[in-house]
């Protein structure tokens, strides 16, 4: 929000926006209301307006109901539309009844877009004018309206007939530009750049920077704008998006508030889920190894490496995964392009698997020449074994890993739900599958 | 960069400046730069200040020497200095020499400072003004120097003796503001936000996203201006940092540029290093199962549940490694909270851990009574066994994922240096002493 408002007084007066939120956040809900009440409006909007005040909705809701209405009012319409989505219907209704009509028709508009969406984090207080102004016509207007809209940088020019929208005109060139010229001579010469309600806020931010925006315009099909998205809410949801992508890369629930103001109880239901699928999918390795057991009863010395041989499996994956993860992200690589992964990845996986397995050879060459161990007369061809199933691992644990995130997109689901353990877990099983195979191929008739 | 630039012609005429970019990432170098060389100026400017143009270094050193210069004085100067940055010193030196004096002394400025650090994003080109003038004098001011400055979106106003800054006007604040009256009276109230030449990218994101800022001043120590850093030099940052924290997350070295860009043996080289030192820690499990091959020939049962129990273990891990990074790294969390995170942690890890548990017994209870499989006289206590390993291990596997970003950020490394597969390493040789020591207790006398 590039809103600034009057100087502060009241009980924060002391604080500036920013540590003021963090004070509130402090407090519990009823000190934090009746802080809120007392401060002046424009600052209490401001203050509402901050996503780091964590409990906003619940603040306005314990607020006198005028003062919170005439708040939602005078607050930027993206804002009062997330705080009024979080609270319970019945109260949410009682607030917006109260409000003018054209900013219930304005709340309930943004409202109905899905999480996540552009239309979800736009703001319709933005300004347009008809393309046959003229540029002095058009600051003038500016000057009027600023205190009302979220952002002044970019002025959407629009046909005046169909309310279409013709360009964009930064403030920057519009108050550079000859007054007595028209409007369309200060905008730029490409056609502008636009994203429509349902745009993924990742799309939103790709064009953003993509373009060096301030703000992007949403369009309808008609092409007239329904909203604009700021730079600042860009930003705000890249960090949303960016502390997901590490969760969930990590194997958790994307979490929704910062790590110490989640309940116990919210914090297992976070983490159990999850942990509990790659438990019951890591019971296929149990259920391998009882396979084997024949196998391992008769070289024991194979089990010395099941650790080590499994983790290389994963960690190869997990590696691939998080880059491929990224570049489909920031749209680098395309779904069609799986061919030209696989083609890289085959090669990458065969050279690191030959790195590893020459050091696992080494690991047991130097053991068995030192005197540390005794993997007894067939101990060569037991570095062999375990040099072949590292190749072989880390060839397959690299491909699945770069494949699962294109898997993934391709099922409809985000690519960005393939995590480091979901990949672990793929590759252990086929990992003990490939070991134990290469083992009776190469150690069949002397250890097996 | 918010400049905006007169229509394009030339050879690139057809594309807008984004797409532009994509065909020359297409091209070879001599090709590239034979289309940048023909292109109006502005238009060249515009193609190289472009973070997605991967090769704007080398495209720039093919120009003849006067364009390349004059290419360099016109564009965005932290950008330029990022371009010469990536050329070897002679050629740096070459086309530096033939820049005029102020920008060489600017650019030669900029580009000491450390990758990462405000000084290195940051760019001289911005506006300010003496404390003593009028609002109409500084917009008159603003307009004439507007084509030279990458924003003016914020005005620096300076304290007219010693130049130190005083306070910051926001475009929107002066054009509405009365021209008569003194340019500090459409100031800010609060007093302005800044960083120094040294502080991280990361910090310098958070501040201008907590304070809503289009731009951020860099100040040094006699709190006169540098520079500033402008939002859009931040989303890039962020987008950066975003990808940095996934790829090592993952362990993987960051990449520098789009996978399907690096070449076969430098993405062997990011990945290889990660995957060989994770391979030489994880070659202790082979030392503590060596360790343990008593225990294993006497009950070769305990040998199939190694994987499960393990991977548990590093999964939990994981999962507390990736939520204390990004709470270390949005300072949600200090370094002085690590015991509050510890007593999070171990009730949080004994839950998930009894969970787990318990579906290791159910597992091997419902095996062992519907017939799937024998675990002998003992199946009990060996059900007791993995259910006690569990519990111990994923309670280890939380408390030490949890605290190795803290132990990091401690020994002054970045804390999202932790990756999954280092706390997955880390937990696994652990995770073996702490299941057969509880298999010693509890089956001793029994199976061991």
């Amino acid at each position: 929000m590039f809103k600034q408002h009057p100087t502060a007084t009241g009980p924060l007066a002391a604080f500036n926006t920013a540590d003021a939120v963090e004070h509130l956040n402090r407090l519990d809900l009823a000190e934090a209301a009746h802080l809120v009440a007392q401060v002046p409006p424009a600052r209490g909007v401001r203050l509402l307006e901050q996503p780091e005040l964590t409990h906003a909705a619940q603040i306005l809701q314990r607020l006198p109901p005028a003062q919170a209405s005439a708040l939602l009012d005078a607050m930027a319409d993206d804002r009062a539309a997330d705080l009024l989505l979080a609270l319970e219907t019945d109260k949410r209704e009682r607030l917006i009844g109260a409000l003018p009509a054209t900013t219930q028709q304005a709340l309930r508009g943004l409202m109905h877009y899905p999480a996540g969406s552009a239309g979800s984090l736009m703001t319709t207080e933005f300004v347009s004018v008809a393309a046959d102004q003229r540029a002095g016509e058009v600051l003038q207007h500016v000057r009027e309206v600023e205190r009302d809209r979220e952002t002044i940088y970019a002025i959407y020019v629009l046909d005046p007939k169909t309310r279409a929208l013709q360009q964009v005109v930064t403030l920057r060139r519009l108050i550079t530009a000859d007054p007595d010229a028209p409007i369309l001579d200060a905008a730029q010469t490409n056609p502008p750049v636009f994203v429509t309600p349902t745009t993924d806020q990742e799309e939103v931010a790709r064009l953003i920077r993509r373009h060096d925006l301030l703000a992007i315009p949403v369009l309808d099909p008609q092409r007239q704008v329904v909203g604009i998205v700021t730079v600042d809410d860009v930003l705000d949801a890249l960090i949303a998006e960016s502390n997901e992508d590490v969760h969930r890369f990590g194997g958790v629930e994307a979490l929704d508030r910062p790590y110490m103001q989640i309940g116990f109880l919210a914090m297992i239901r976070k983490r159990a889920g999850w942990l509990s699928v790659l438990f019951l999918g890591e019971m296929l390795t149990a259920s391998a190894m009882q396979h084997y057991e024949d196998a391992l009863s008769k070289a024991l010395v194979l089990t010395l490496f099941i650790p080590l041989i499994m983790s290389s499996g994963g960690n190869s994956g997990g590696q691939a995964t998080s880059l491929l993860i990224r570049s489909l992200a920031l749209q680098e690589i395309r779904l069609r392009d799986w061919w030209r992964v696989v083609l890289r990845e085959l090669p990458t996986g065969m050279t690191l698997g030959a790195i590893l397995g020459l050091l696992g050879i080494a690991r047991i060459a130097t053991w068995q020449l030192a005197g540390f161990y005794d993997y007894g007369p067939h101990w060569m061809l037991i570095a062999l074994t375990i040099g072949a199933a590292l190749l072989g691992i880390v060839t397959f644990g690299s491909l699945a890993g770069s494949m699962l995130p294109f898997i993934l997109q391709r099922l409809g689901f985000d690519p960005a739900s393939a995590s480091a353990p979901f990949v672990a877990t793929l590759v252990d099983v086929s990992g003990l599958v490939i070991y134990f195979s290469i083992a009776a191929a190469i150690l069949g008739g002397t250890l097996l």
